[in-house]
């Protein structure tokens, strides 16, 4: 991560801190610490303080950190994270004004409470206010990751046969994006058949028939940052083609619909419902999950699409479209692309994966 | 997961909040969710009560838990976790007596006591401690996984020739263990050359040389259990062979030393000690990281074999022993295989895994 980027990410959360009158931050959150420090790396926390951004790191990660971490200070600890904090906060004087994110567990928190004697603030939101609009280098990854993805599910369709296994076909998905350069953003998930109607299935060793549905839900993380794409595809001509189609049909004008709605200031619950009203106006049964969700160095962050967000959508945020139709038993079909949020409509990040049917 | 391990674990449980004087458990930490219910998938909370165990998860999850969860009643939310948390301990009548996993976020945690209106009590270690001694099923699966690793490196190893790079020849390896019906457990380390001496190296696009040093450190989670092996070699004759050659044999001796302690009663510090020992008898740089973790459903669980740690081992745990040895800029060596602690010594369960020089 260049120098200029984590200082200007130093100086936008400082500002965030300041408004709610604290001094230094205690950052304990994976994706955090990356965000702040460039650091890529686990078992590390960040401490932002008024001069300076510190990595709290331990002697496995003491060389890659020196890599990846230009703009920051590398304490290589030789304690646990709590006390390895509290000693840093204490040298800095900082402890009154410090405040500890609510994503750190209750045992991580009492422990840094106990070891600097004080009644610790906590903050929710703050470093993922700022992560939440992406920077030019931010998007460009993400587009990158988008484009792996698509070529390696393009190289990966060359081993689809009968016989194949769920579990083998993500395997090979799974290879193509590690060879492209880039690691799998999570899980891979490949269903074949009816258990595409499952949203989160795990690949099995249920073995493609020749007549017989896909769906493929996978993401490539490039350079820190991830892609989330789901493709659904047939092979020869499986049963109740015609009733797939029409599900793929009403999924695809679902999926469009949201997509055209986003843009900077639009009530986030507007998008999500436009989808689901699109899947009922063809007597097909809405999906439970939400309609998307941001993402960037995690999988899932903010803003999540559903019926309960009171929020609206802001230039430089990057979302899931991904509605979807599930029939226990039968079938299961979702569409799922990256969309920029700009002030004027949208980017689709992921145009390099092709929508297929067949 | 059959319904009597489940009940066994849910009565082990139930008996150690007893003897905190705590009436219900909500179970927030995944492996532990898995552990209580069988349930594999994400998103998810569990709840002991006195005569169930029940299960929080959403949509996209009730089929699968369905299938995976026979002992447990299966609660479909529409709410968040702690919302849904809330009203089943209000529905069971049981919130004055409930506790909350210390591994919880302090948000979740908020949000829980908001929701019930009451100060709730935090526990730790609860299900970890029934966790931490494996039964015949546990030992199993992660003998099993040991096979699985074992048949995939000789696998991979096929792949290697000059030119590869470190992020393919971990995808080939990844594939493997995926066509062999497993996962991996954790993301596949593959370091060649000087990069060896970062114990957490993550694939690069480094090539490999004609003459050059290996290191794997890598798993695979069969039936939702890890393993973790690495293993150290060489191709042609790499400069210094005769240095690399010193340093493996230390470590080997290392590692050799500390897994002939490992006994039920035995102090963790002393296996952790005696394995220093050896590489700083050998005028080497002692490794700056634990002897060794458990290992489980998570890659990394109690006991943590260090210099810090107390306790003594248990019979039934499974621990690894992966002593190292790190020369920035020259080589890293680790060899690491997994064991189980019994009443009368110990069991290597990577046997399967040969330890490889060239």
């Amino acid at each position: 991560m260049n120098t200029e980027t984590i200082k200007r990410r130093a100086r936008t959360v400082r500002r965030l801190l300041k408004s709610k009158k604290t001094g230094s931050l205690v950052v304990t959150k994976p994706a955090n610490v990356t965000y702040m420090t460039g650091f890529l790396g686990g078992d590390s926390w960040a401490v932002i303080a008024a001069r300076a951004v510190y990595l709290l790191t331990d002697s496995r990660y003491t060389e890659q950190a020196q890599g990846e971490c230009r703009a920051c200070r590398i304490i290589e600890r030789d304690t646990a994270l709590p006390e390895a904090a509290s000693r840093l906060l204490q040298k800095l004087k900082v402890v009154k004004s410090a405040a500890v994110e609510n994503s750190t567990t209750l045992a991580d928190f009492e422990a840094l409470q106990k070891k600097t004697g004080r009644t610790l603030k906590k903050t929710a939101n703050i470093v993922e206010g700022a992560r939440s609009s992406k920077d030019a280098g931010e998007i460009a990854a993400i587009r990158a990751a988008g484009r792996i993805a698509s070529q390696a599910l393009k190289q990966a369709r060359r081993y689809i046969k009968t016989g194949i296994t769920e579990s083998e076909f993500a395997g090979r998905l799974d290879f193509q994006i590690r060879k492209l350069g880039a690691q799998t953003s999570f899980e891979t998930i490949v269903a074949f058949g009816a258990n595409g109607s499952r949203p989160h299935h795990q690949p099995s060793g249920r073995k493609l028939r020749r007549d017989d549905y896909i769906l493929v839900d996978f993401g490539a993380r490039y350079k820190g940052y991830c892609c989330d794409l789901t493709r659904c595809f047939v092979v020869g001509r499986p049963r109740n083609i015609e009733f797939y189609k029409k599900v793929y049909d009403a999924v695809q004008k679902a999926q469009t619909a949201a997509i055209k709605m986003v843009k900077a200031g639009v009530a986030i619950k507007r998008v999500d419902s436009v989808a689901r009203e699109v899947i009922a106006k063809h007597d097909l049964p809405v999906y439970g999950h939400g309609t998307g969700h941001g993402l960037g160095i995690e999988i899932h962050e903010n803003p999540f699409l559903n019926t309960e967000n009171k929020g609206k959508l802001k230039a430089g945020q990057i979302i899931t479209i991904e509605p979807g139709v599930y029939i226990p038993g039968k079938l299961g079909v979702r569409i799922e692309d990256d969309v920029l949020v700009t002030q004027t409509g949208f980017k689709i990040l992921t145009r390099s994966c092709p929508h297929m049917f067949s």
